[in-house]
């Protein structure tokens, strides 16, 4: 039976991404070889990892004085990367979630944080919208994505500092203003890659002013230098964020992606809002059209196990809510197609039907 | 035509492990979906890196109270990470090749390092042997085997203080004495998997000694306390990891290995030594049984070029040497069957005799 991968990441990539990668473990580029044995030095490899960043730069218009990164450790390991680099006297910081709490736990070790505003008393359920950001920060760091409690920054913030942001989980969902940012980063196991490969846009000018010493690793311009390749990087995965990448250009780029993933998240939504067991969990204003987060009404809570089960019998995957939210979640990520949502929205309503 | 996959890292995988990776590629362990798109947390997972994490202690015989991590980020990023977490004021380095010296540079942003030797002078030609130890130190830092230089530790050292090894290109080709070392790592594209994941043997009792604040993913007790999966972890790599650490049991475990290892290298240094055209590059008796480094004397010194092209008319690839040692370099990992490295051997004759 086909499966309906709704995992909040790793998760589902393209058959396109898949299928070549597949094709590539076999034989990579005509060597003889596969691509998990093949040096990161060798010229066929070199033109991978030369190509996928120019497509990153090409789908999100990254302007001059950017350079775009595949590096390993995670998003978690920029948390520290990023105060260790840019964090000179005071950061601001956004505090929509799990991930962005994390990010400040890293920045205080560097230096003075300034959380402008907090969403954590109402469980993370909206995107805080009044507050100030301080001019004299170094940076204002956000989350674009939050994907344990389905909350998004959609639009483009206006900040009178560089902003840094952790896109891990909707880069490529829409057009991104670069010029905005010192750094934008993300793990790639949502929109990108399988797990393994962090994307990095880093601004060169935004680097060299702290005063700490940097361990080499953890220096941007290390990798800024190296173009990637001062120690072994993550091949296989970024082969895959190529095949992606190639995907994404041949669906019509971000913008196209966009729509798209605006249509599917409107449709569950609808589904959810228009029911009488299941109950959206995020503010509507602040909903996301990658993660969408939703429960049973209290009067059906006792279903919600029945009803993942249920689900599985469809081929759908993936939909347990993280347990800080509780529920269920259905990732939407680019690779997701309508028809696997509609499988969703299907079952759904004939569970509700059932009970 | 085979090739004959003689690069130094990323490099030759055996065909258990890469066909078991293609397939997973496919569909994962019957869940309908690839190993690229499953979430970390999926029991099927969870059953690989557990596995893997026990199948690195029986191979190893790895003592109570150490812990087996796979992580991202490299070996270089071990370079900080060790001296993070363990150096106190002092720590002992042998300086034994290019590796070694980057470590000894990460080290030296933490505290004091006693580099006790180097054989730099030689162009790291051979592994020094007539130092002392300082007993006072917090750890002493080996490079087990070095890649570039053809050089190799092979005999567990005698050190009055805890050792720490990079074990990167020669892990899994002997047995070792686990209990000598607080730390033992190794980037795992040589003998163990494609790029992206980093072996590490933790000592529990080892760490949480220094007074520094430690980055939340620099810290060793994060990985250990959550089993490698603080963070997402290199799924793909690890699985590949995995599939490398059931063909070793297969092959007989790391013992066998090492006879195996030995013939090889054996062989191939026979070849050289009776050469009238080819010399190796390291004192015979710290020859590497991994990477085999050799040059054309200095009268035949313009063929090398030639006889690259010659090789690869053999399906030979990936024996240009490291520009630090020029000519040519085999590498004679696990994977590597005898009769690839005849293949070679076999090539060097023809290629003597028509000159």
């Amino acid at each position: 039976m086909k499966k309906h991968n709704f995992y909040a990441g790793p998760s589902i990539l393209s058959e396109y991404a898949i299928n070549n990668t597949a094709e590539a473990v076999k034989e990579f580029a005509g060597t003889g070889l596969s691509i998990l044995e093949i040096s990161h030095r060798s010229k066929e490899f070199s033109a991978v990892i030369e190509e996928a960043a120019n497509m990153v730069k090409e789908l999100l218009e990254v302007p001059e004085g950017y350079h775009v990164l595949f590096l390993g450790g995670g998003a978690s390991l920029q948390f520290c990367m990023v105060p260790y680099n840019l964090l000179k006297t005071k950061a601001a910081y956004l505090d929509t979630g799990t991930w962005a709490n994390k990010a400040i736990k890293e920045a205080r070790l560097f230096g003075e944080v300034d959380v402008v505003a907090s969403s954590k008393d109402a469980n993370y359920t909206f995107i805080p919208k009044d507050y100030t950001i301080p001019a004299d920060a170094d940076y204002f760091h956000i989350t674009t994505n939050n994907t344990i409690y389905g909350t998004e920054i959609r639009k483009e913030l206006d900040s009178p500092i560089p902003m840094v942001a952790d896109m891990s989980s909707d880069i490529f969902s829409r057009p991104v203003d670069v010029s905005k940012y010192d750094i934008i980063y993300g793990g790639a196991q949502k929109n990108l890659a399988p797990a393994g490969v962090t994307l990095v846009i880093a601004k060169e000018s935004a680097m060299g002013h702290v005063d700490r010493a940097i361990p080499t690793m953890l220096d941007y311009r290390t990798h800024i230098s190296k173009g990637s390749m001062f120690n072994t990087p993550p091949v296989l995965p970024i082969y895959t964020a190529l095949q992606t990448l190639k995907w994404y250009k041949e669906m019509g780029g971000v913008k196209k992606l966009e729509e798209l993933d605006k249509a599917k998240a409107a449709a569950l939504y609808e589904a959810i809002d228009g029911s009488k067991m299941f109950v959206g969990t995020a503010v509507p204003e602040d909903r996301s059209i990658m993660n969408v987060c939703f429960v049973m009404k209290p009067e059906y809570k006792e279903l919600e196990k029945d009803f993942i089960d249920f689900a599985s019998t469809k081929g759908i995957v993936g939909i347990k809510g993280h347990r800080s939210v509780g529920g269920f979640r259905a990732s939407l990520y680019n690779a997701m197609p309508m028809s696997s949502v509609q499988v969703l929205i299907d079952a759904m309503k004939e569970f509700e039907n059932n009970h």
